[in-house]
């Protein structure tokens, strides 16, 4: 493409063509399927850069994927045939931290689990925690308003962003936000380019809040429950019962056989479901023990309480070794969690349906499923997979759930939206994507 | 005006023409004028009604105000020369609680400490509780995306919402979000809507997060600092303390003498200024006595713990007072807590400069400060204190603060709002605003 000069000449060696560089940064960790071969990759260093590309691509009519380290489950990041791709993954620099405030200053593709960690150094913590923490990048957080882990107790990744700086499609370059903790100043813009997946502007720096890391050892503990529905019966009367955890996950007997297999991490693969969790603070051994207790009376199995992080670190290897099996995650449901048990009663029900085996881990706390059909990569495997996704989902809605707590919609999740929004909804998400996308270059038909 | 017979049509005694029936609803609770005379009062009992009232009001070309109890310091809700007033007072009901998911769905016209009331009797409350929570209501509330004295702990408004039924610029009904913790499905509309100012449409419905009252008996506290420097100076240090509490709100010895002579409360007036708060929990009492004695060793002159209201009950009473005195609270910035002793520096010296007296109370925990000058209601010395005010705020802006922290921004401080937000982010402002309400009926010319 000749226009493609012009790019070359504003970026330099920033600007890679050769297919075989840019291949690996055409797809992300969904099932989603590349829909042809892009034209161009920006290894972006700059805000500059950025404004440089997505310009160029709005006066040249070539449609842009945008990614930080390619985690996401959605297909929001799969190049486009003929596309420009956007890599963040160079603006990757931690530009000030702010104690006193607690706030920190962050370009967008700064591992999450690395800015977690540097700011500890000084009291404070980063709260959002994807389970891929530490690979994934703020910027991609910012983009899907990623959840994790800490969420029951500290919000999801909107929670945790006072300002951006963002490139529109066109090029132009803005800010949102202020370092108060206040700020009523016209439409809440930070909030909407959150989540926004790419198809408004990109995240180019944005200004993060922290929390002061709770004082004391913080606890791990389990709980085995015979069946998945008891298990989810407790999760509310754990989150309402006075002992905020931090972190309250579920995983189901399926699941954590997935993970023994992949990798032992020790558990013994419960009944019906286990919950996992941790709590901090200065009676965080106290509290640990009271939720123990608890479970229990609710009918548990077996309950233990450590001091390590053995029982997070084994949840988190959800996700590799669902993908070492094969498997990617794409249902991301979210159910208020008063009907929890009812969600895992229908999930099972499906199951058995479909004939087809369906494992699930949940961020319980927050209602949160991730259920995974034991299904083969294939067209016709993903399709049968996708049915029972699909009845899952329809179930979540009916008991005034979403279909999307954490990862968005892409494309893998597109032909869900009308099944959530009405038709006005969608008509205004629509009229904001042309208002500030005229011309659909910038990851467009996703999302919304 | 003839078409109006077409909306009492519809509306038959929900519709009020007699001007001094209608007057009462032309103006909030700021020093903004009106620019004229209404033409006619919605009293809305229904969704249906504000989509009929919005519907022919766009199709008519008229300009609609919208309001809850008019207790805006913005002028907002002031009415249009020949415009339509939709007031939602009588849509005052809760429709539903849900203690185990946390939820309240409510109309926008309930008062807001009602809610609050109505649900602690479950042992949830409703975090946001601006001053004038006792008059104001949830819809209003929704619309400022409105602050108040919990903030410290619990944030402002939106992150008391999870989903909104809403009325648009042209009579169409939306709903956004859902009853799950997690949600990101499009973009965040709920988020945009709230602190809109009813100028992208009127929320009919909100669906609200509650919390739990936290075990024992809260304690207040007073710390009375030498200088309002010195007080504002140990604000980081006690939210970075450790010792979170739940209000910390700052009076400075004006504010203070204000307040007891509308009302005598018992406060001493301070040297400076004094630091009132409240802990929660458990262990409120000793969080209150290591917060006090902190503030001995920052300088303070001295300091007492209650476990009465009394202490913020009587910071309540500020704008009242003010009101009493013909004063009228304009300024609403916010900057960062590390900075607030230089921006309580800066208003000496700004006051000095205009030989006007400045008062100021903050929301200080926040850094959110609202300063009054000492200045007649008249044009002039509304003229003469909005000068006082204007240094002010760019100097808040100077130290990376905001121009509103929890009011928004109405008609009064449309003319800031080139001072914080930059050429582009207006421009996107005023593009959604355009794609939303094209006609650009709803609420024109304000906020954005």
């Amino acid at each position: 493409m000749e226009a493609l000069q012009e790019l070359a000449s504003q970026l330099g060696d920033r600007l890679i063509t050769a297919p075989e560089s840019v291949a690996p940064y055409a797809v992300d960790s969904s099932r989603a399927r590349p829909e042809g071969q892009a034209l161009a990759l920006v290894l972006a260093e700059s805000t500059a850069d950025v404004s440089a590309a997505l310009g160029w691509a709005d006066r040249h009519g070539v449609r842009v994927s945008v990614r930080g380290a390619g985690t996401g489950l959605t297909g929001g990041a799969m190049a486009y045939d003929g596309g420009l791709i956007v890599s963040l993954e160079r603006m990757n620099r931690v530009l000030e931290v702010i104690p006193e405030d607690r706030l920190a200053v962050v370009q967008p593709g700064v591992i999450t689990a690395e800015l977690d960690s540097l700011v500890r150094e000084q009291g404070l913590f980063f709260p959002p925690d994807p389970a891929s923490a530490r690979i994934c990048t703020v910027g991609g957080n910012i983009a899907t308003n990623a959840g994790g882990l800490r969420c029951v107790a500290h919000g999801v990744t909107s929670d945790a962003v006072a300002a951006l700086e963002v490139v529109l499609a066109d090029g132009r370059i803005m800010r949102t936000g202020a370092r108060a903790r206040k700020n009523v100043v016209g439409y809440d813009l930070t909030r909407l380019f959150i989540g926004s997946e790419g198809t408004l502007g990109v995240v180019t720096e944005a200004t993060v809040r922290l929390k002061p890391v709770p004082a004391g050892t913080p606890r791990t503990f389990r709980a085995s429950f015979p069946t998945i529905e008891s298990a989810g019966a407790a999760v509310a009367e754990i989150v309402n019962g006075g002992f905020q955890p931090e972190v309250l996950e579920l995983m189901d007997a399926l699941s954590v056989e997935i993970i023994e297999s992949f990798h032992q991490s020790g558990l013994v693969v419960p009944r019906g479901a286990m919950l996992v969790g941790q709590t901090v603070g200065e009676r965080a051994a106290e509290h640990a023990e009271r939720i123990t207790a608890r479970c229990l009376e609710l009918g548990a199995d077996d309950t233990e309480v450590s001091d390590t992080d053995a029982l997070l670190e084994a949840r988190r290897l959800s996700n590799p070794a669902l993908t070492a099996r094969g498997l990617k995650i794409s249902c991301d449901i979210g159910v208020p969690i008063s009907r929890l048990a009812e969600m895992f009663t229908g999930i099972e029900r499906i199951s058995a349906e479909h004939g087809l085996a369906v494992s699930s881990v949940a961020h319980a706390g927050d209602g949160n499923l991730h259920s995974t059909v034991e299904s083969p990569d294939t067209e016709a495997g993903i399709a049968a997979a996708d049915a029972v996704i699909d009845d899952i989902t329809r179930l979540a809605l009916a008991l005034g759930g979403t279909i999307s707590g954490e990862h968005g919609i892409g494309s893998v999740k597109h032909h869900e939206l009308p099944w959530q929004l009405d038709a006005v909804a969608l008509d205004v998400q629509r009229a904001i994507k042309t208002a500030l996308d005229p011309n659909g270059t910038l990851t467009p038909g996703r999302a919304v």
